[in-house]
């Protein structure tokens, strides 16, 4: 599918989730006895959901609420949780501020330092309530604080820049990240993104990943794309990833799984985000509406602190129920964004794939774009048209 | 047409109506005598148009009318009108109520059960009046009361399904749903859907099918695509059907309609069906327009009520006319959701088909997308932004 | 460029205005230099602009002043103007009406019978004013009044039904419309459409139109698509029929031009339409809001009045200036629909073509559509959402 | 990839900016150490970004202030500040008029003539503060003006009509512009544009052009699309310019710098035009917003004061942040449209570019099209429905 942008640039088309579409075949399934169940470094879960490594998303609580009922968080060790002893007084402000002053509040409040310590205890916090410790830093924070990592108990670790690449060149002088060393040394098992390509998915799960983020630009709380020009449409991205997971099974016998990451906000969009190759999905802004997240009814996505070049916007996104309702149902709502589980089985029921392995391999068909009602909405709210 | 979603992912692209034209070539025919008449399992009717099975949509009352007036409209046997003996008072309730209570109004509504007798009565009231007794139900619902659907003397039975597959997987030790039992046991003729390849519409007129219904997730009150998905673009499935039909009477020597369902609100959208190769269609939310509909102004998919996953949308689509008129005509409104049959045989006449088979070979393109006012209004309404 | 709808059903990609931009080249030509002349039946006219034979856009005093123009308007012969000895008082309620009053007010006003004698009274006075007579009717009316019209003087006929075809069907009995019967039985020249097909256009040629209507439901007050389904993106139905007169004056010698109609709005469309091989355009809205323009500052398409199916919407289309400004500037508006004349001259001269010849050969790109802040406004308006 | 437009006519598709993104691969670059210098006719510039030759953007403050910061501005000798000794005045009324009177008033202002005296203060006062002194004209000021404004000690001179051709047609009599005459007669390197062809670029470059300007109808403030039909996407006009530039350096050895012109807002629009093959971007409405800008937090283009033909209209853009704010951060807005210059450096890092040359050879993709916040803000604005 090569097209030529100009006399001699050639370059190809890429998919969006919203342009796709399920498409039923001649087999369906009772949604009760449909298998949702993966697993990620030996730590099965019965949701393929992780909630996003974001301020306004997880926190010690939401993490211990997400492992209970079957799916997964993972805790920012960047952010104001280990930044804040008490990190309320200071989430209370976030809510509270007016636009115009969102921004340069939050290059503030990001402005002091991580604390090692308050890593310590948070992961500690997570466990001693029963709940999965994921985590998550920058690769520098990672070789920081490994030691302090695993010694608190870390389940997993994500190394999540906007972009890990495989090679990268530093100023003069400074040491080179190395993966495979990174993943060797952190003392627990290393997810690793996000990337967007076959060669690069590849090259993590050889350098020993447990799992590969998938997704750069898409997210609704992201503005790569109009900031950087970077960003590449969701579905081909992971059915990209997905291949070189194949690939990557058979010249080792490991199974690396492919989490997508970014731009999901309805039922529609994990469904068809898993059908396209992923594994499991990672969410922020579904789960910011949880009446328990710390973000108090608000999302914002982490490049937003930036003190030189703030990407991401603080969005409204209101509380609309409990975390359960939104993971597990029932639904009061209409618009796909309450109860995704059950919108992951009855749909899986429907087009009819008993496992995730077998929607990874249900019929996928490009489609005229979907602007689904929460997306208006939520372009609305950017924008400030809302409500 | 194949496209490259990803590296090892083909898929096709698939069309929805909207993004269809029909072409006027070298003849056209006086609109007086195009005939539009079309037969489903020996009951002629003039209007390719069914009224769907949804409780804002048909009752009693308008079951008769629409036979009336050369139509047909199928009730909905799971609804209200079988679950309270004066549905009445229920449909005051749902169509009075705001937007917030909607969801767990209708779910407590469609917690109570279906009346058997219930059944039996309106089937009887519908044919004492002169009208054709279309209903319909759930595979379940159709193995139950298929015994006093017949006695009370049905004339087809819809089997609706959101999805109709010809292989479903049950919990261990339930019985599997045989479609050509189904067929063979209702003791009318019955109708199944719905479905959207050529491969299930093959299977479900081999299984005995009076007529197949095309359509899954187009619908404007209709969200699967959002919530679940699911959902193929209606010009592709009904093109890819309707050569299912086509193989069919070849091997067969029994034609089997096919009815666009979905998605279909102005006359406009009626033509384009039938051009990509259905006989008829089955229309909601333009006949819940309708003076004599039992929404009152409002349209609701039948999936809303459901208790853990409600999907569809209640939507005010108001009262604009007589059955009649958004029928036969004349119109008052400019905007193709009057006078329905004079659009067909208008836009019959200006292609040159003189019949339905004939309309079903014109012309057609793939055009920029249309957003007519109809849908515009719709979506707006949707989001709560209508007048 | 064959697209698979469905399984059996191949269709075409057709392409609208919006869809298309104009590529300068190596070459530009100083715009005072550049000839827009073109020649209709040997009636040569400097602005390839024909003002719609529409009741809010041609009366008497408009014909004659575009004649003085440059330009050329068609009187409709079965609107206002024949039916009524005084039209104004009609305009006037036409204007002054509400929105839901008007589609049973337009029923009303054409329901009053055409008067042959008002036919020969309204080509008079255009020619005693010294105008050009273009007039137009149906193929009914054309044969009706074909000896009065001669005998008034009119210099053009234009038989123009939404869709003129080569072969029509009517009810046993009648007499079928012989096309080229027609065309010699007029006594004067006549212009025929409208067509959207090479086949058609090329039959139309051969019957000895002395130019073909080209445009089928694209127009921003015609309905046709969504009432009907019908209609062709324009660039498509242009080049198709301009390869068609291409083709016939191979045949023939005679050189038989080329009338883009419909959705023409800005002087960006009439270049666009000529780039895509038409030699003049036909054109409503833009000069309904003339001051001169009968229809007040409204403009409605000629099927709205239709008795059963009324298509086409009236739209407050505003009175923005003289129609020597409209036609021939200066212009007081920066949206294109100022000085048609300047904007195409200097479109002409920026890509380098000097003659409407050489402008039908310039090179056209498929661009992302255009949506012009004039269609915005005149979508809105259409929804009611208007300032 | 050619298309058929119709039975004979055979088009391209043409890309524009907001349908590409661009990928990330298996290397990342620290932004710090990225290089984004670029050289135009020996003048070696950090920012690749040339504000443009317009009355709202560059005076000679700006001139000075954007030399001083890295990048480059253009000032138009034929607009208000050559005609008028104290602008700030006329400047004022601009921006204090209403909508309706605008056009009218541009057309008032820009009738005075341009004086020579003027040409050779602003520029002296350019070079006396110590900037660069890079100015444009039309071809025709250009040989008017030309001894005065090298005399004046001019570093650049912009040729810069709509559209350069290489061969122009003018009324008999009237001498050809030779551009190649041209070049050489100024006595200061010459960039010439716009254009958007390969064949056109090539051209400009033999003929002597210090760069090439690209970019024809695809601006915020240019409406040349709608008004003439005339443009073309931004990306495939680059890419296609960018081609010429490599043969003309393969037969030439001379590297000629591709600047993008028209329709830049954001970071992401920089980043992208770059990786289509340009070497620096020439943006307005973005620099409009420097609370220093002469446009007072307006922007208009320079095509609508003409007389006749009215082009651009006037966009509130606002006063967002200091000029160093917008090229260089802190950002205050996460829009993208504050640090342009850290924008690119951390594309580039992200997109492991080390140079302008690199980032010209990243990967691009066509992606669903993107619209970015600004863009909507700026549409809203210029149909006067912003805040």
């Amino acid at each position: 599918m090569n097209i030529q942008l100009g006399r001699t640039k050639v370059v190809r088309r890429a998919y969006g989730i919203d342009e796709t579409a399920l498409v039923p075949g001649g087999r369906t399934v009772d949604p009760e006895i449909t298998d949702t169940c993966w697993n990620l470094a030996g730590i099965e879960r019965e949701i393929p959901i992780i909630a996003s490594a974001m301020d306004s998303v997880v926190n010690v609580d939401m993490a211990v609420a997400l492992s209970r009922l079957g799916a997964l968080g993972v805790m920012n060790l960047e952010g104001v949780q280990t930044r804040y002893k008490d990190p309320n007084p200071v989430l209370d402000r976030i809510s509270s501020i007016g636009n115009d002053a969102f921004v340069p509040l939050m290059q503030e409040i990001y402005s002091k330092p991580v604390q090692e310590a308050l890593i310590y205890q948070r992961i500690k916090e997570i466990k001693n309530q029963g709940g999965i410790a994921a985590v998550s830093g920058t690769p520098v924070a990672a070789m920081r604080f490994s030691k302090t990592i695993a010694e608190a108990g870390a389940d997993l670790f994500f190394v999540q820049a906007t972009v890990v690449s495989t090679e990268h060149i530093g100023p003069e002088g400074q040491q080179t990240l190395d993966l495979e060393a990174l993943c060797q040394g952190m003392g627990v098992p290393v997810v690793m993104g996000n990337c967007v390509t076959y060669e690069v998915a590849l090259k993590l799960m050889r350098a020993g990943a447990a799992g590969v983020m998938v997704g750069i630009g898409p997210g609704a709380a992201c503005t790569s794309r109009g900031v950087l020009g970077v960003g590449i449409p969701q579905a081909t991205a992971v059915a990209d990833c997905a291949a070189a997971r194949e690939d990557y099974e058979r010249e080792s016998g490991r199974y690396v799984p492919i989490v997508a990451d970014g731009g999901i906000i309805t039922g529609g969009d994990v469904c068809k985000c898993i059908a396209c190759g992923a594994d499991a999905v990672m969410i922020g802004s579904p789960i910011a509406r949880a009446l328990e997240a710390p973000g108090r009814g608000f999302h914002w996505g982490m490049a937003t602190p930036s003190p030189v070049l703030p990407r991401g916007t603080r969005i409204k996104v209101g509380s609309t129920g409990s975390l359960e309702r939104i993971l597990r149902g029932p639904a009061l709502l209409d618009d796909g964004t309450h109860n995704l589980l059950g919108a992951l089985k009855t749909s899986m029921g429907t087009l009819g794939a008993r496992t995730i392995k077998e929607m990874q391999q249900v019929e996928v068909v490009i489609a005229p774009s979907l602007l689904t009602e929460g997306k208006v909405y939520q372009k609305a709210q950017q924008l400030g048209m809302g409500k």
